[in-house]
C-alpha cells in the first residue's frame, strides 16, 4: 500500500514519535510505502510530498515539533482546496491517508473521508479536548511545562508576599490549567468549564492571605470568562485562528486583583513554551502506540476512524462522533482542584 | 470520624501527595480528625501516632518518599501483630483507616478488613503491577527516571559503538521496562511477562549490528526470565523480602551478549534512583484524586475498597478483587514495543 | 558572636543554600547565633527578627526562593531608616551582619559598614551583574531555565516556520541573554552591550530565511536598546523599581520584524519563571561556598567586603570596589554569540 | 587552511556543542575545511575522514556524544601507529589538527605536536581533572546527574532510615563526588584527595543516626581510598583501561558500614548514565567558547595549546605544562563538603 502522511494544525511534542512509528510500522512488517506531506493540509494540496524511510526517522523520538512541519491550515471546497486535496491522493497513487492533528485536522479528515478516500486519523492537540480518547498527543508534555512554572513562580510568591497569575492554554477547555494547578498546588483555578465570579475570588484571596499564608498563585486557563451578571465586564479580541490579539483573561484577572486587594501581583503568560521541546516519555509513547495502530488499522481496510486512548487500551473511535465537540474536564478533577487549594 | 492513615512497603514519590489531599480534604470540608501512623504497620503495631494538621503538609507536594516514613513490615495473626493493630485502632478510637501502599499492604489492609476494620486503601507502587487501576502511585516517575537514564547512555551506545545493557526493577511485570524501553527507543526489551530466548536475541544483535547501526540499547527489567529449554541457564538468588542478593539477570544478560557476540558491552543497574526524588505531575495529580476519593469514601461508610483510576474516572474496586493477582503488561503494548525495536 | 543575617532585593535559587551554609557554619564550628531578619532591611528597620537553628534549615538546600521572605525595600538616611538599622544592631547586641543581595543590598549594606556596623556581604542577582565575582547567586539558574525555553521555542519555530523572539531578564547587562543565546542556539542575541541596528537585523533575517533555513530564534534581553539615529524608536516606560510598565522591548522588537519581514513572528516573554524554583547544583554550591565564606570573615574580624568567585577560587572583595559598576559582558562571550549565530 | 578534528577517549556532554563551533567558526569567518575522523586517534591511524559541512551540525547543540564516534586509543611510537597518524596529516594535507580530548587524547597530542603537527587541544573529561583550566567539557553536566540522583535516593534514605551509597565516576580526583556531594547535601563525601578512616566514618554515623536524624547519604568517589594503616583493607581490580572489574570501593564500604552500625545500607553505582545524555547549558556553552578559540589560536598559527577557562575568561595553556599532572580538588571545596556534612 502507499499510503500518506501529515500533521496539521499547531505543532507539539510527540509528533514525532507518532512519525517514526508510522514509518517502523508501515514500512516494516507490512511493507507499504508512506509518503510524508510537507506542512500539513497545505502540502497536500500542493503536491508537496516528502517520501519517508527508516533514515529519516532517527533520533527523532526525544525531539519536539514534527519533521514534516504543519500548518494551519484546512481544505475546503468553496476555494477549490478540497478538490486539490483528492487530486494528490490520486495522482501519488495513495491508498490511505494518516492524519495527525487536532480538531480542525480531524474535521478536515472527516470530510476527506466521505468524499472517499481511506482516512485514520490520530488526535493531538496540548488542549486535550478532543472527545473520544483520554489523551491526545502533546498535552501531557504541556501539564509538565506548566506545572514546572508554577513550582517556579511558587518560590517567588512565598518569598515575596505576592499574588502570582499565571496564564496557560486552553481556550475551549481548562485541561491544562486544572491538571498543573492540582499538580502545582494552585490556590484558584479558572477554567472555561466553571465561569468565575471575580468578588468571590477576592474575597477568598483576600480571606486567607488574612488567615493563613500571605501568597497564593492564581492559573487562569486562556479561555475562562467571567461568570454572567458579575462584576467583572471582558471581551477579548480575537484575530485569525482565534488567536487573542489583545487584553488576554490573565491580564485583566491579575489587573482587578491588584486593584481590588492591594496585593503585590504580577501575571505570567506561559504563551509558545507549553508546546515545545522534548516530548515527555507519556507522550513518546502515547504518539508511539497510536503510529502503530493507525497503520494497523489502515492496513485492516479501516477508514473514518481516530485512534483513541481509553484507560489502559487503544481503540479505534469513529471520526464522525468525535469532531466538532469539545471535551470538557471533568467535574470529579474540578473538584479535586477547589478541595485542595 | 476519627481516621488513620499509614503509608507502608517501599517508598515512592507521590506519596506526600495522597497524604496532603487525605488531610486536606478530610480536615477541611468533612471536619475529620486524621491520625498518621509512622513506619507503615510497623506504627501501628506499636501505636506510634503523628496527628496530621494543615501546618505538617505545607510544601509537600514537590517531594518525593513520604513524611510518615515507611517500612516492609506487614501484620500477621501468626505473631499478635494483628492483634496489635486491632488494639491500636480501637485505643486511638479510630472509624476507619486510609492505607496506602502495594501489593503487601493491600493484602494486609484486606485481613484488617476483614478482622471488621472500615478500610480503604490507595495503591501505590512503581512497578504498576496492581490489579483494577491503570495507575499506581510511583510508577509514571519511575518510567521518567527509567527513560532519562536510557536517553543518556543512547549517546554514549552511538558514540563507542556499544552495547548498553540497562537493568530497570519489575519482579512480576515489565511495566517500567516496556514503557521506557518504548519511551527511549530501546532495541530489546525483556519482561517477565515473555520469557526471552537469548540465541535469537544474540543473532538480532548481530544481524542489527551488521546491517543497520552498530549499537544497541537492551533494557531488562529484574524479573526477566529465560524460556525453559533455552541455551541460557539461570537463577537468581533472593534474600528477604524478594531482594536480589546475587547474580542480577541483567548482569547475566551482559556477560552472555559480551561472550557470544564480542561486542563492546556494558551494564547499568538502575537500581534506587527509580523511586525516589521529585513526583512527575502525574504522580501528584494521581496521588491527589486518590486522596480526595479516599476520604469521600470512608466518610461515606464504604469500607475493603481501593480507590482506581479507570481511563479518566477515579473509581473504587473491591480489595478483595485485586489482592494477589499482579498485573501484567497487555500484549498490545508488548508487541509496540517489539515493532518498534 | 551574635551574627545578623538577612536576604535582600528580589528573590532567587540558591538563596536557601548560603542560609543554610551561614546557619551551619555559624552555630557549628564558631558557636555563634545566627539572628535572621524577615524580608530584606524591612526586617531590620522593624526589629523583625527570626532566630534560626539547624532544624530551620532541613531540606532547604532544592528549593527556591528565601525562607527569611525578602522586599526591594533599602534603608536611607532621609527617612530615618538608616538610623533604625543602627538601632536594631544595638538592640539585638549584633557583632556583625551578612548581607545577602543584589546591587541595591550591597549599596546599603556598604553605607551601613561606613556607619560603624561590621558587615560581610554576599552577591546574588540572576542578572550576574555585580562586578568583582564571576558569578552570582541566581544567575545560573535563570540561565538554565532561559535555554530551556529556548531548547522549547525552537520546535516551534522550525516546525512552522516562524520568527520566535524570546524576551529575558538583564536590565542593565547581557548575561542571561548571551549565555542562554549560545547554549540554545539563537540566530540572534540582543544585549544591552552593543546597541543593534534593526535594519540590520531584519536584512539579516531576510538573507537567513531565503539561504539556509525558514526560521529564527532572537533572543532580547530586556535592556537592550537600539543605536541611536537607527530606523527605530523605542521608549520604555517604567515603574516603580525600575519594573517596566508597558511596552516592552521584546515587544517592540518582535512586531517591527512581523511588519518589516512579513515573517509569522511571535514572542514570548520569560518574565517571572526565570527567577524561581529548584536552584541548580551550580547555585546550591556557590551559595555553600559564600555562606561558609561569609562566617569565616566575619569570625576573623573582617567588614565591608563581599564574598566573590574568582575562577576556582572564593575569596574576598571590598564592597567599595564593587557597589554601583554594572559588571558587562565581555567581548570575546559577544562575538562566541555572533560568530555561532 | 585544512583543519584536522577528531575526539578521542570517553565520550561526554558537550562535545557536539565543541565540533559544531569549529566548523561554523572555521568554515565560516576564515573560509577554512574542516576535515573530521570517526573515533578519535583510531580514525587518523585508518585515514577514516568525515568532511565536516554546516549541513552535518544541524540541531547537535543538545544531543549528548560525539557525532565523529570516539574510541579509547592513543597513537603510540612502538607500534607504528604514531607514524600511521604522521602519513594521515601528510595524506590529508592538513594544516593543523584539533584534538578533542581527556588526559591520554593531550598527552598523544602533545607528542604528535613534538613530531612537527601543528596543534590545538581542547580538554573534555567528566572527571574535571584536567591541569591548567577551571573546567573541562563534560564535567559539569555529570555533576548535574549525580546531584539529581543524590537528591532521589535522599527521599528514599529519609522514609526507611537508611544509609545510602553512592558511588561516582572520579578516578584519581573527587570534582564529582565532592560538589555533588555539598549540592546534594550528602552526610560524608570521600575522595581520592583525602584518604578515609572507616572507623571514623562508621563513628560519625553511629552518632549522627543516634543524635540527629536517622539517616545519611554517603557520597564514594570510585578513586576513594581507605587511609593506609586503617581497619579497611581494600584491594580493587583493574582491567584494561583502568576500568574496575571486580569489587568497587563502594561496594566494599557499603558493606563495611552495614556490618559495622547494623544500619539498612543500600549502595547505588550511578556508572555510565553520568557520561551521556543532554548536556547542560554550561557545557553547551564551554564547547561552543573552546571550540571558537581553537580556531582562531590554529588561525593565528599557535601550536601546541589547550584552551582554558580560567575565570571569566578563555585563554591558551601549554599543553607541555598540563599534561600527566591530575587537576586536584583544593582544600577549601573539601572542607565546605566537611563542615556542610
Amino acid at each position: 500500500m502507499r499510503i500518506g502522511l501529515l500533521t496539521g494544525g499547531g505543532d507539539c511534542p510527540g509528533l514525532n514519535a507518532a512519525i517514526r512509528a508510522v514509518v517502523k510500522q508501515g514500512t516494516g512488517e507490512y511493507g507499504h510505502t508512506i509518503i510524508g506531506f510537507r506542512n500539513g493540509w497545505r502540502g497536500v494540496v500542493d503536491g508537496d510530498v516528502h517520501p519517508l524511510g527508516r533514515q529519516d526517522i532517527r533520533n527523532v523520538l526525544p525531539v519536539g515539533g514534527t519533521l514534516l512541519g504543519t500548518a494551519r491550515f484546512h481544505p475546503r471546497e468553496e476555494d477549490g482546496s478540497m478538490d486539490a486535496v483528492l487530486a494528490t491522493v490520486e495522482a501519488e497513487h495513495l491508498d490511505a491517508l494518516i492524519c495527525i492533528g487536532g480538531d480542525g485536522t480531524l474535521h478536515a479528515a472527516s470530510r476527506v473521508a466521505e468524499a472517499g478516500v481511506k482516512i485514520v486519523a490520530i488526535p493531538k492537540t496540548i488542549d486535550n479536548d478532543v472527545e473520544g480518547t483520554d489523551l491526545s498527543i502533546g498535552f501531557h508534555t504541556a501539564v509538565n511545562i506548566a506545572t514546572e512554572a508554577l513550582d517556579r513562580v511558587h518560590t517567588t510568591a512565598e518569598s515575596h508576599n505576592r499574588v502570582m497569575v499565571v496564564e496557560v492554554m486552553g481556550r475551549h477547555a481548562g485541561w491544562i490549567a486544572v491538571n498543573s494547578g492540582i499538580a502545582g498546588g494552585a490556590e484558584v483555578v479558572l477554567a472555561p468549564e466553571e465561569p468565575f465570579d471575580i468578588d468571590q475570588l477576592v474575597k477568598f484571596l483576600r480571606h486567607r492571605h488574612r488567615a493563613h499564608a500571605n501568597f497564593s498563585i492564581v492559573v487562569v486557563a486562556e479561555g475562562a470568562v467571567p461568570r454572567e451578571g458579575s462584576s467583572m465586564e471582558f471581551t477579548q479580541q480575537l484575530g485569525r485562528f482565534g488567536e487573542i490579539v489583545a487584553g488576554s483573561i490573565g491580564e485583566r484577572v491579575s489587573a482587578e486583583i491588584a486593584e481590588r486587594t492591594g496585593f503585590d501581583t504580577r501575571l505570567t503568560v506561559l504563551g509558545h513554551v507549553q508546546r515545545g521541546g522534548e516530548p515527555t516519555p507519556t507522550d513518546r509513547i502515547l504518539g508511539s502506540r497510536f503510529g502503530v495502530a493507525a497503520v494497523d488499522a489502515v492496513s485492516a481496510g479501516t477508514s473514518g476512524v481516530m485512534t483513541a486512548l481509553r484507560g489502559e487500551r487503544v481503540e479505534l473511535v469513529s471520526l464522525a462522533e468525535v469532531a466538532g465537540r469539545p471535551k470538557r474536564v471533568p467535574e470529579e478533577l474540578l473538584r479535586v482542584a477547589r478541595v485542595l487549594a
